[in-house]
């Protein structure tokens, strides 16, 4: 129960930029990164499932659209148009996706149709900046995790648990590990499965991650 | 008049880093970009002055605080300590510098002895995520400017005015390209002469900027 958030990417360019997504939205507590077109994705290693992210596909952009509806979702575009709100206003309403535009560009007209309201980071700087997707997204995503009240995740002493390199069992040492985790990340490891990302000929019970590929050049 | 935020860097490791780093202190109005012990930096292009950002350089943490409290500035540790404050918190006081850690590690107890206080960036995700030093920077510099009430930048239609690869002359173009900014921007071009990172063989008008080289693999 409570709110959850998505994050949705049109035509992604670069491998590069949807590991360092990945690799936020785990951080910020998205649900599931949903990628629309084309499917390079494929291409960024594919030897396992991932327990902290679910993946999913649509070919259009009007079928996520259709998705994201009939989950209740709102869906808020990152740019800068008119009527985009500061996104540090909080101007959230319920469960939302995030539909980030290409690196470099801004979001095409067509990807703006499907948004229900638009975010926007504030700058400040001189003019010669821009920002990186990744650095966009993290903030917007950053902000919805306050706004939503998400539970924020338990330290190890003086550090969040986190492994700067996935490496094989690591996952088994974390302290979210408990039973119900373990059913989540099945079921997550079997939709996954369904969506056709990643190689079912693989062990079944290694714990390599279609992220541990996605941080190598992170 | 008005806050000011500095970024502070200890022994910076990756040369990419820095680019993206400074992409987004500009974006979010730092004045300026203080690298501390290792001068690995002037291999990233010195073929021109930064009107935007200011680059300074200090042989050891002891002066680089020593310069800050003399401007009477905070130091405020981006790191997970016992004491630290959520950053949306924004626990600031006035013109405050951040250090941030190395990629990839925390600060070290060394570099934690130079703060008066830490900020941390909660996180929420299921373990296998960190945030890249550059995400952390650009929250945390992010919540600094809108605590500090800095003057968003001004847009030109639905953009703000920023160059997507900074090209000679175009800074002519931008808005903020008053009699004010251009004094401003000599200053600070001398100023980082002084401080010895670029080279003045250089012809002296060419808006060829060190951000310029920073942004090449951005």
């Amino acid at each position: 129960m409570g709110f959850e958030s998505y994050v949705v990417v049109h035509n992604i360019a670069k491998r590069h930029n949807v590991g360092t997504l990945a690799r936020s939205a785990t951080a910020f507590g998205v649900s599931e990164l949903i990628l629309v077109g084309r499917r390079d994705f494929n291409s960024f290693g594919s030897h396992g499932s991932s327990a902290h992210l679910r993946f999913r596909h649509f070919h259009s952009l009007h079928d996520a659209r259709h998705f994201l509806k009939e989950k209740d979702f709102d869906i808020c575009g990152v740019e800068i148009t008119e009527n985009a709100m500061p996104v540090n206003q909080h101007p959230f309403n319920k469960s939302t996706a995030f539909l980030l535009g290409n690196e470099g560009t801004g979001l095409s007209a067509k990807e703006c149709e499907i948004c229900d309201f638009f975010v926007y980071i504030p700058q400040y700087g001189g003019g010669t900046a821009s920002l990186n997707v990744t650095v966009a997204a993290s903030i917007v995503l950053h902000h919805f995790a306050v706004w939503a009240g998400f539970g924020e995740r338990c330290r190890d002493g003086n550090k969040f648990v986190v492994a700067e390199r996935p490496v094989k069992q690591v996952r088994r040492n974390f302290c979210t590990e408990t039973e119900d985790a373990i059913v989540e990340e099945r079921k997550s490891r079997r939709e996954n499965a369904v969506n056709g990302f990643f190689d079912e000929n693989e062990n079944n019970n290694s714990s390599s991650n279609l992220l541990d590929a996605l941080f190598v050049d992170g």
